[in-house]
């Protein structure tokens, strides 16, 4: 061993005895969608892919293959953990969340290539059932799956399965919606109550110590942007939704990209009893728990009320709310108006919290 | 344990001692690319995801999204073990994977997405060298990587990491390739020897029990076709890369998919001494091997010099040498003119070969 490896040097060294190598490993905080994610994007995969679509940092990109059809499009792995929990499984999940990433451009989202990886022997009939709840997902969203691989590796070599999901979708020539599109005045819309799809897979593992009756909100959105669209197109700024990392994590992504401030108000932000009971009981924040059927949009202030009315008339937007208000500053922050009337920073998520999630 | 259970059961039911319970678990020949392969796809993932872009089998879907545009969509995971091998890495392979089943469409590829599933504990460095090997590839080839996603599972959840990419390519409108246009009289072309994907990967995993200098084919085939079809876009009936299962297996594909026969001629099909020399002290057939960056073209015999030298001035076409034509019949079989003048039947691949081969 050579004194560069010895993990106690010197007193000038300083070590500290068990030292924490962090930075040279992926460790679980990497995949919470938080700080250390985008830390792990910017310094390993920005740099060698940089490119326009890619940096605009939006849900999906938005690309251009000729000069009349804007596309839309994104990839996500699914890798939650338990594979089926009250409201979905991942085979739903991985529908619903790359037709969301799609529909939060505003995009039609139309078609999704699926890629499964398999460890060796998975049971046969919860792959088709899994392969069912893709089926209902996607006949829902009204998206058709035109692609896709399976591989396999061996006992111990994955979870059961992974799935991977890719979504193609077209843009409406009078839609403009991105992260970086949010102006002071604007209004900040949330289309339900959070942390939903979170405590739901958490119970799914045991994890909670009592017993919930929480369901995942997982569901695909691409019919209220529709509504939404339909309304006020032009009206509407940003639409994001807000999976791992949650509602806080969202909400500073969009205040980087646009150089805004964003002031939310804490009792007008519907989290529901059972969800708020087991935040409290474990030391969680409903702000940083993830959804999988919510969305925030940022709209302006003048189309609020036929916003929300369309909203209201759909399925999965029946109880939208106005959460908050876009500030010209502190430019790149997240503000929120406490029920007692103090104001505190919302920050972004720092490391793991809830490893696969989703 | 009840009666059904028993491993041994009376003389009546003449029960195997070692009965093979594999029709209802997901085992390691699912993952081949071959028969099973197959098997698993028409019996769980085509019922329930059925329609036509899926169903035509090729190795992109082709899709409308418009009047104007048609678009080529395809995905894929890479868990090739081990991440780094003779002539390429799991990086290099992800992205050259997706762009060349865009380009066996006739498409231009012009985007990728990639998403990767890291196991905890993952060296940093090795993923930033996958990733420069991605960049590499990817400005080889001319695409942009536009989306992304990275989720961790805890150690023992994967094996380093895993990459799935999916593509997106525009097919030009004087383009008309499938693998059901094969035409009796058509000539088969193969653009270089066989197997060296294959052996590279077993030599990296020390399986060969001896050394070899096998370098692993893997390439973006994109300017090769463009080449191509640049010379003969209309004459050219189908192209595909023969991957996981090898030519037998692909040109199996393509005589069921068209309703005709394939005759090979053995003597013509090249193989690199040291490729046969591993085959030959293994027991493998290179037909069966994966290939990383050849392709088979079947085309129009009147067509066949001009492709040929459009091929030899390419990079990854210097090789190319026709090894077979297309018959009436049989309908739906491979045939091989062996050396010694005798024919034999060319089968798909029943199960495993090599697991984890890309």
């Amino acid at each position: 061993m050579t004194d560069e490896q010895s993990p106690v040097s010197s007193f000038e060294g300083a070590a500290c005895p068990l030292p924490l190598k962090h930075s040279d490993q992926v460790v679980m905080g990497h995949g919470s969608g938080g700080k250390m994610s985008q830390d792990l994007i910017s310094n390993v995969f920005m740099p060698p892919f940089d490119n326009p679509a890619l940096r605009a940092g939006d849900d999906a990109a938005v690309v251009l293959p000729n000069s009349s059809t804007r596309l839309a499009i994104s990839t996500d792995s699914h890798v939650v953990s338990p594979l089926f929990f009250p409201g979905g499984d991942i085979g739903k999940l991985a529908v619903c969340g790359t037709v969301n990433d799609i529909a939060m451009m505003g995009a039609r989202p139309l078609y999704l290539t699926a890629s499964f990886i398999l460890e060796e022997g998975l049971d046969m009939d919860l792959l088709r059932q899994v392969a069912a709840s893709m089926k209902a997902a996607a006949l829902e969203a009204g998206v058709h799956i035109v692609a896709g691989d399976t591989k396999v590796v061996q006992k111990g070599k994955a979870d059961g399965l992974y799935i991977t999901t890719s979504g193609v979708g077209v843009i409406p020539s009078a839609v403009d919606i991105s992260g970086s599109k949010a102006k002071p005045g604007d209004a900040i819309i949330l289309s339900g109550p959070l942390g939903d799809h979170g405590i739901a897979v958490l119970a799914a593992r045991g994890e909670l110590g009592f017993i919930t009756d929480v369901v995942s909100d997982t569901a695909p959105l691409n019919h209220l942007v529709d509504a939404m669209l339909k309304t006020a197109a032009g009206s509407i700024h940003v639409l994001r939704d807000p999976t791992r990392g949650g509602l806080a994590t969202t909400l500073n992504e969009i205040a980087h990209q646009s150089d805004v401030g964003l002031l939310l108000y804490e009792e007008r932000i519907p989290v529901r009893p059972a969800v708020s009971a087991a935040c409290e009981m474990l030391g969680f924040d409903p702000l940083y728990i993830a959804n999988e059927g919510k969305l925030v949009a940022i709209v302006q202030r003048e189309f609020i009320e036929i916003i929300l009315s369309a909203m209201h008339s759909t399925q999965y937007g029946e109880q939208a709310v106005v959460i908050g208000e876009v500030q010209p500053d502190p430019s790149g922050r997240v503000l929120m108006k406490t029920s007692i009337g103090s104001t505190r920073v919302v920050d972004v998520l720092a490391g793991e919290m809830l490893p696969r999630i989703c």
